[in-house]
């Protein structure tokens, strides 16, 4: 961070053209089913089928890039339990550095062993405060660069271009949806979105039990969530300043999504639309389902963000139904 | 039938033609664990995203269409308790007509629940010999048309246009596998492949527990599988007189795949792939899992021919592993 200038549709852009042939140019999808429900068009972008299962992969490998053309470094290090994890480890060993991970509990033993697979150092921690200082003594240890999962310009930036895919594959969109956890994806879509199209209305999904974004956007400053239990695990972290900052700027509104809608519209991927997406990208789904009155006669572009889940977790969760 | 000629590359063509806009051209995916497993590079043809959730759709379309062309009818009739009833359902739909569904049991009550849903008749029977005079009266009563789920030049030419398409977008394949049950899907793509490109192999991939495809073509004739206990219900069936002659003149051979491997294929295709594919698909992922030799360093490209499962089928599944 240090940095308090924000990235703009133009360095989306730049993304975009350094990670031409490096990110899979993911699927959009169309459902019947989903029209009906909503009463709209919808269109799903499939970035559970990116590299790693998830969008991440595309802001990973974009920071580690830009970073190395500022300052020289030997390793990438960073402090991610989720799919960050995994973009982390991979950008790092196709770009041809070490990598360390820190994880702080709990840690989804699926996706610890998905970033494992790529060979990199993997650190538990029980705390976010003690992942943090444990990174910084990597960084200083290793010459490393520390990525944050979020917070960062290029990270960002990167993100934003499945966005940009997006519209250039369905340049007639009204609506995007996204999952809103630390807001790196929604603001990338912002900046994707309104530098085509300023009429776009980008909204966040956001659950009921990580509920910081939407208070921290009315409230203008960074607030923590009161709970985090709920299973869209990639939710649980708030705001950091960039992301406040674009979602301020951008962000048309959030919806909030209760518990009970995210293992509905997980099945509905898995049954309809014959796709795995993990409780996360569930959660932009719901909007959808339940009818959302500004989605009605819409064009909407929702993100499927991610799909890092194991069989044997769908089936505990849909024991549950 | 009724009609011994033999569909050819051409009428493939044709197909293409008038499917074009109606189906989903569906994407095609890579895997680095698929490449890894095999030794090869390999890629797989989403069809459990095609319309009604399998390649079937596609030769249902066709064959109503072509019929109408022919000779005047009322309805759409016929006997299957799978995908090509949802096929049927959905291409009599579009095209305005009535459709007579005869599922012989076991009915999934998944896919009998999807039939339905387009507003069908559905009609259960004991067995297919029950079905066969059902269809015949259903034929006679309503002035219907009867569309075989494999055995039909037309069906068999819809089909191909799955292969077509992903020998369009991937035209270096040497290998092509799909999975073997009726053979319309399989004589679809020996008549794509090789009007394409003459050396690429064609292989089918049979339960080893519905092994009746492998045996016919050894014996010149065609001979009903000595037990059908496969949880590839998609497989069940024995081959006809036209898809004998086909795959006699095209396939290259015949992987056998034990039970065993069908639940573990069907959970790499949703944890590596996030795809939801049925049992039957999964048969076709088997011979890469286990790196079958012919396939060792090439490009192997495989159907994913359909993702028609319920959530709690699938777990029921993974439970027993």
């Amino acid at each position: 961070m240090g940095d308090n200038s924000l990235p703009t549709f133009f360095h989306v852009q730049q993304a975009a053209n350094l990670l031409n042939g490096v990110v899979y140019p993911t699927p959009v999808l169309g459902s019947s089913y989903l029209d009906e429900q909503c009463g709209g068009c919808v269109f799903a972008k499939c970035e559970n089928l990116q590299r790693t299962g998830a969008f991440k992969f595309r802001g990973a490998y974009y920071a580690v890039s830009r970073k190395e053309a500022v300052t020289p470094f030997k390793a990438v290090v960073t402090l991610s339990s989720g799919n960050h994890a995994q973009g982390i480890a991979l950008a790092s060993r196709l770009l041809g550095y070490p990598a360390y991970i820190v994880m702080p509990d709990p840690v989804n033993p699926f996706k610890r062993a998905k970033v494992e697979e790529f060979g990199v150092n993997v650190r538990i921690v029980r705390t976010r405060a003690e992942g943090e200082e444990l990174a910084q003594e990597l960084v200083h240890a290793h010459q490393g660069v520390f990525i944050h999962p979020f917070n960062d310009c290029d990270v960002i930036a990167g993100q934003g271009t499945a966005i940009l895919e997006f519209l250039q594959e369905v340049p007639q969109l009204d609506v995007v949806l996204a999952p809103l956890g630390g807001g790196g994806l929604l603001s990338g879509a912002c900046l994707a979105a309104h530098g085509l199209n300023p009429l776009i209305r980008v909204y966040g999904c956001e659950p009921a039990r990580a509920l910081d974004a939407l208070l921290s956007l009315r409230e203008g400053r960074i607030l923590m969530p009161h709970t985090v239990d709920t299973m869209a695990e990639g939710l649980r972290t708030s705001l950091g300043n960039l992301t406040l900052s674009i979602l301020q700027d951008h962000l048309q509104d959030v919806f909030v999504v209760e518990e009970e809608e995210i293992i509905p519209a997980m099945k509905m991927a898995f049954e309809q639309m014959k796709m795995v997406i993990e409780p996360s990208s569930a959660v932009a789904l719901a909007p959808i389902l339940r009818g959302e009155p500004a989605l009605c006669g819409k064009r909407v572009g929702v993100v499927l963000s991610g799909g890092n889940i194991s069989m044997s977790d769908v089936c505990s969760m849909m024991g549950g139904m």
